[in-house]
């Protein structure tokens, strides 16, 4: 059995809508899974100055993604949509960037210096296209534009959870692995399944638009890809 | 037969959308349809005043409307759709505003007058609805609620054509009952019925999706039926 | 000294922004700080009947109102405007709507009720109107629009606390007289203030588009003064 | 004398906020002026291969800059502002487009495969930053990221036709150089002008807005250098 076949039986239960769009894009969703980046994280062979400048993008990214979110708020059809973006976006930009915060102020990066660093273009491509596909789309547009990094860091986290050995990536590990982002990753699961349904009824995946949506979700999983692989090149 | 069944028997061909959409409404469809200001332009009952107060509204409404259009070529899926949309843009603010112009002028009502008449509330509303369901939905959401305008026009100017008889408001009739807007009334109707099935297949009638537009629809048409009623109240 | 400048005099200090744009329209101001709505419910005599229309059609108001508080967050320059304004979405469709809840409950209105009650004509041009705004414009357009909602509510509120005598209307006053509220009044106030500056300098109000923002804040401030109005006509 | 102030000297005149921009990120403009691309267009060198690649891209790129300027006609404020931005998505969607087609065709390449090419990531970049701009941003923002296409190619256009010796590529040079296009540039700059003058006066370049416009406008030009430098990159 090869590492990508693996990989794809691994998928956690995310939902339908992951399950479905995962399986549309196997190749990009493996090398989001199982990129160099992150079997370094797994192993500890990542170098330092590697996953600190990863974190910094990361901490960038997260401010915009954070925007996507309460964009959300904003497209949402009910009441119950907008409280569960809204969870979201604090859980972004307060609690998510606190873990960014604590790592990069143990190794001695502040928050001035991380906001003064210079958005790189994998990050700045990744996020413009996220939030245009909200503008431009409506909140099934975004929330399929939105789901690959939800998603793929839980399914990253879970597995690393289980695999990994000593390595010093282990807070990180353990942010992505542990029960309560296993639990937003449900929720959200369960936030895109209902949208779906609510909008274009329990056979969505036979429409035109599902394929559209399918489209948003693996550009999306792409853009994930070169985000790893800048994480590479400092 | 009573007026409204037969105005319900009367619609002219636009498309598949319009012909269901209209059929949802049939109250606040014929209200639009048969209102009294209407059946002063008809008959030429309507006191001058009230059509040039009302005229002057319309042109503050189509620089509003006009803008939807444009956001329509902004969130517009091909090529065919961004072009019939800046196509309408185009007739909306250059072709469709000189009917106003000119009529407004011979009654010596200048440019500078009309662009500093205040906004009537119906027309915001009317207006804000439309671009603001635009900006928050997605193509579809928009053209259901820019529907309304075009197709009521269409329809009222064709009846009108037909029944009018002796009215000072025979160039208004004209353009909206004339060849030329007709033919815009069915463009627009082939290019929405085409968008619908392009997203959401060939029976998105069945879908959940098909009665939110339809709400929009609705709701746009009763803005309608509720600015014939300012043109009333100068 | 006639109602109208005492009103202006008991100005609460909200800011700079406030105190200018609140100056530039004193007859809109005045209508809606002195509605007969607002009086009714300082002396007790707005029948319930009345009170209870217009507190549906508030809930109703405070879901599109936090969409748009939302839009500020995807609108924001900095992290902090991006906090505030999610804080901000949270006050309103966790906390404030959670008076309405419980006070509609008392009356015997529940939340489906509530949900299924159709929206005002009135009230749907306020909503649409500031969305739009925050859409077509930034975000200092966005903040013109969301603030006489912020501010007037917090102004009646302490005039009322101060004012009102046996009212049954007091948890209301209560709720946006005390001092919970009239904090956030003031930290939108400084908010808003900074933003300003921000973007536009220490003089920004000497520039063109002081009078743009001012006239998007005095379209809110009708809008609000057509919402008493509103509530006034079950 | 060197090639980046010779070039700095010979600024064409499309107004006032082009010079300063332009002035504002003079390495950043010159990478994107002087860039092999460039010399290669010049002086005939640039591989067929590395052109219709090029060219190809930046037809799927203009689709959304001609989406981008439609966006400039929602967020308008004056009618003048709208029709100068109709008149540009005319332009690109109809007009300039026409160029690329003719080209594309005469080297066997024809619309379905233009239109089935996948999108490069700096094409993404670029595009979906524009956009966001403008939607997350009012009119200027969108203008001052709108702008660095605009003036660079008239620029471009009008050194190569001055320069230019014996190259395959003089239709696409006196395409840029020529007086339709420098026409175009010279209006495009006077909108701009315009524009700002009436938000924000006479002395907008004064305020902390205008860098943030000049910051808008620098990474804009950024990414018309990435372009260039995937033309090299079939």
């Amino acid at each position: 059995m090869t590492a990508r076949a693996a990989d794809l039986h691994q998928a956690p239960d995310y939902g339908r809508a992951f399950a479905l769009w995962r399986a549309a894009c196997p190749a990009d969703w493996a090398r989001y899974m199982r990129h160099p980046f992150v079997e370094g994280l797994r192993d500890g062979s990542l170098p330092q100055t590697h996953f600190l400048h990863y974190l910094v993008q990361d901490y960038l990214y997260l401010i915009h993604y954070g925007r996507a979110w309460a964009l959300g708020v904003v497209k949402a059809q009910t009441v119950e949509e907008m409280r569960a973006c809204a969870a979201t976006v604090h859980a972004l930009i307060v609690e998510e960037t606190a873990l960014h915060l604590r790592l990069c102020a143990d190794a001695g990066i502040d928050l001035v210096a991380m906001q003064a660093t210079p958005e790189r273009r994998e990050n700045l491509a990744y996020t413009r296209y996220v939030l245009e596909a909200g503008y431009s789309g409506d909140f099934l547009d975004l929330m399929a534009a939105l789901a690959p990094c939800v998603f793929g860091y839980g399914e990253i986290g879970a597995r690393l959870l289980a695999e990994a050995g000593d390595t010093p990536y282990r807070p990180w590990i353990e942010t992505y692995g542990g029960a309560e982002y296993q639990a937003v990753c449900r929720t959200v699961g369960a936030l895109l399944d209902q949208a779906l349904e609510l909008r274009l009824g329990p056979d969505w995946h036979s429409l035109p638009r599902a394929g559209q949506l399918a489209e948003r979700f693996t550009m999306a999983t792409r853009l994930e890809g070169d985000f790893w692989q800048m994480g590479m090149e400092p």
